[in-house]
C-alpha cells in the first residue's frame, strides 16, 4: 500500500533521531496508526532504555488495539535488558504490523515475526527495506560478523597529499570538513590511529562539536609500545584509551601506562594482525570503528580488505612533491588488478571541500 | 527585459555548437528577432569562415531591417579574414543589438559597439555576460595574455595514485572517463606531456573518439632530447609533434628528428622555463593547451602557477604504497601555506568515476 510507505518513512525518520547513539543496539523507529490517524510514535534512543515499540504503544494507549504498527526493524522476541517487543504488540492487541527489515540478530531472526503471526496478527515485511538496512548497516555488520563496522577516513589535497613533504598538514581541509569529522567521531564507538600519528601530531582524538557529543574510545595501534607517556591520549582522560601492542612488549613496560582510563591490550603475535584485532574489539562490544590513519594504518586495513566504508575529503589545493605523504601509503600493491575496488556512494560539498563516501564493490 | 535573456540563451546555445572548433577565434552565436519572431540564427563554426552575425543576417534577409540582434560577443569592427560585422549590422539597418560581453581583443574592445551607436542603433550590453565569458574563457585568456589557456588533467585512484609503485597504470579510470579525455584532446589546440611519459607509456597522443574529432598538436617537453626515434609520437604522423628542448642539445641531434610532422623547438636556456615555453606557444597561435603530465610536468606547471583549469578524475579504487606515483610529484612545496589554492567549479560522475573541475582561486 502507498500509505504503508508513507508511515514507514515516518518511522525511519523517527529511527534516525537515535542513529549514532544506540550502540550496541540498532536505531529503530515505530509509528502506530489507527483509522488513518497517527496515534503513537517512538524511537529507540539509548541501549538499556525502552525500544521504539514500547514508546509508541505507550503513547497510543488503548487506541493500540486494532491498530497498524510500522516498525523499521523486526520486533525482538527475546528478553534482553527489556522484555520482548513482540509480546508487547500481542498484548496491545494490534491488528497489523508492517516491518521494514528482519533482525539478523540470531536471537531474533524471524522469531519476532513468528510470534506475531501465531497470535493472529497480520505481518507485512519489506516496506522500505533498503533504507532500513542502510540505516542499520553498522549494527547489521556487527551482529553478523562480530567485528566492528570499519570506516576509513582521510583528508587530502586534490592531488592526493595528506601533508607536504616536510610533514606540514595544518590544515588541509576547511573547518566545515573538520567539524564533519568530529560528527563521525561522536557517532562511532571507537576511533583508531597508529603510533606514528601520535608521534607526529600528538592529537587528543576527542569529539569537539558546538553541540557536544560523546568522545569515542581511542584505540592506538602501537606494536612496540612507543607512545610517549606524556602524549595527550595518555595524559588526557576525557575518553578511554586502548593501546594495542605486540606480544614482545614486556609487562614492566605495559605497567608504565597504568591509568584509570588507559588499557593495554596485548596480541598473541609480535605483529598486529588487523582481523585478529577487529575480532578482539568486537568481543569488547565495539560495533563501529573510525580509522583516521595515518598512511600506513590505512594501507594495512586496505590490504586486509578490512573496511566497510571510506570517507574521503578533498581540499581544493595542490601540494605536489613525490615525497609528500598520501592517504594510503605503506607497502601498497604491485599490479592494478590487485587494487581494492570501490563503488562511489555519495559525493557532496562540505564547505569548499569535496566529500566522497565509497564502499567496497 | 526578460525576453532579452531568453533570446540570448538561444544565441549562447548557438555559440556552443562551434565551441572547441573555432580556434584561434572565439565561439559566437547570433539570433535575429523581429516582432517577437525569430527570423535569423547563426553560429561561427571555423576560423576563416563567416562570423555568426553574417549567417544570422543572411537568414533574416530583408526582415533584418528594424530587428533586434542578439549576439554573444561584441561584433567585430576590423577587417580580418572577413569584413567587420558591425558594418554589416549597420547596413542591414537593424534597430537594436543586445550583446552579452565585450570583445577583449584590442582590435575590437568597444570599437564594435561604438560603430553601432554612431549609426543610431540602440546597444544593450551585459545580458548573460557570465555565461558568455565562461564559454569563451579560452579565447579571452589567450587574447589578453598571448599565452595558451592551460588545462592540467590527471586521473588517479581515490587515494591519489596514478599508478602502482611498479608503474602499472592500465587502467585506473573507466572507458567513459578515457573517452571524456579524448573529447578534451579534440577541443584543445595542443596536448603536452613530458619525456618520462613517452618513455613509460609510448603513447600516440591522438584523439580517438567514436564520432571522430581532430588530433591536437603533440608537444613533448624533452630538455635533453631523449625521446626514442621509434617513439609513436615521432613515427606516427597523424598529428604534428613539437619537441621542446634545452639550449645544450646539438643541432646534429636535433637533425635526427627531421620529419615532415615533427618540429624541434629550442629554448634559450638549458632548462625549460614553463612561462617562456607558453609565450613561445602563444606566438605559434596555440590558444589552448591540455597538459596530461606526468607527475613532474604537473608539478612544474603548478609551481609556476601556469594553469587556468584542473580536470581531475578519481577512480573508485585504492592502490596504496608510499612509493606509488601521484598526480603532482616533482619537488612540491615545503609548507601548507605555499599550496596552490583552487576553487571547485564542478563535480560530476563520468561512468563509475568522479570528475572534478577546479580553477585557481
Amino acid at each position: 500500500m502507498q500509505s504503508d510507505e508513507r508511515y514507514m518513512r515516518l518511522a525511519l525518520e523517527m529511527a534516525k533521531i537515535g542513529s549514532g547513539q544506540t550502540s550496541p543496539n540498532p536505531a529503530v523507529g515505530a509509528v502506530v496508526v489507527k483509522n488513518g490517524e497517527i496515534v503513537g510514535l517512538g524511537a529507540h534512543l539509548k541501549a538499556g532504555e525502552p525500544h521504539a515499540e514500547v514508546h509508541a504503544i505507550r503513547m497510543a494507549g488503548e487506541k493500540a488495539a486494532g491498530a497498524t504498527v510500522y516498525v523499521t526493524l523486526e520486533p525482538c522476541s527475546h528478553f534482553g535488558k527489556t522484555p520482548p517487543c513482540a509480546d508487547l504488540l500481542v498484548e496491545a492487541k494490534v491488528a497489523r504490523v508492517v516491518i521494514a527489515t528482519t533482525d539478523p540478530n540470531p536471537l531474533v531472526a524471524g522469531k519476532g515475526m513468528e510470534r506475531l503471526k501465531q497470535a493472529g496478527i497480520e505481518v507485512v515485511l519489506g516496506t522500505l527495506k533498503e533504507e532500513a538496512d542502510e540505516l542499520n548497516r553498522v549494527f547489521f555488520h556487527y551482529i553478523t560478523t562480530k567485528t566492528p563496522f570499519v570506516t576509513l577516513k582521510y583528508a587530502s589535497s586534490l592531488d592526493g597529499k595528506i601533508a607536504t613533504k616536510t610533514g606540514d598538514s595544518k590544515w588541509i581541509t576547511s573547518e566545515a570538513a573538520r567539524e564533519d569529522v568530529h560528527r563521525y567521531r561522536a557517532a562511532n564507538d571507537a576511533i583508531l590511529v597508529g603510533v606514528n600519528t601520535i608521534m607526529a601530531d600528538n592529537p587528543h582524538l576527542t569529539t569537539r562539536l558546538p553541540e557536544g557529543g560523546k568522545s569515542p574510545i581511542r584505540i592506538i595501534l602501537d606494536t612496540d609500545l612507543r607512545t610517549p607517556l606524556h602524549a595527550n591520549v595518555i595524559s588526557n582522560d576525557e575518553a578511554e584509551t586502548w593501546m594495542v601492542v605486540g606480544s614482545q612488549v614486556s609487562s614492566e613496560r605495559m605497567a608504565l601506562y597504568q591509568r584509570s582510563h588507559v588499557r593495554v591490550m596485548q596480541m598473541n603475535q609480535p605483529h598486529i594482525d588487523i582481523w585478529e584485532m577487529l575480532r578482539m574489539l568486537g568481543e569488547h562490544k565495539i560495533t563501529s570503528l573510525f580509522v583516521e590513519g595515518g598512511s600506513r594504518i590505512h594501507d594495512s586495513f586496505v590490504r586486509s580488505r578490512a573496511f566497510q566504508e571510506i570517507v574521503a575529503y578533498f581540499a581544493p589545493k595542490l601540494i605536489g612533491g613525490h615525497e609528500a605523504p598520501t592517504p594510503v601509503g605503506g607497502t601498497g600493491i604491485l599490479r592494478m588488478a590487485e587494487a581494492a575496488e570501490l563503488a562511489i556512494k555519495r559525493v557532496e560539498m562540505v564547505g569548499p571541500d569535496i566529500k566522497v563516501i565509497a564502499i567496497p564493490k
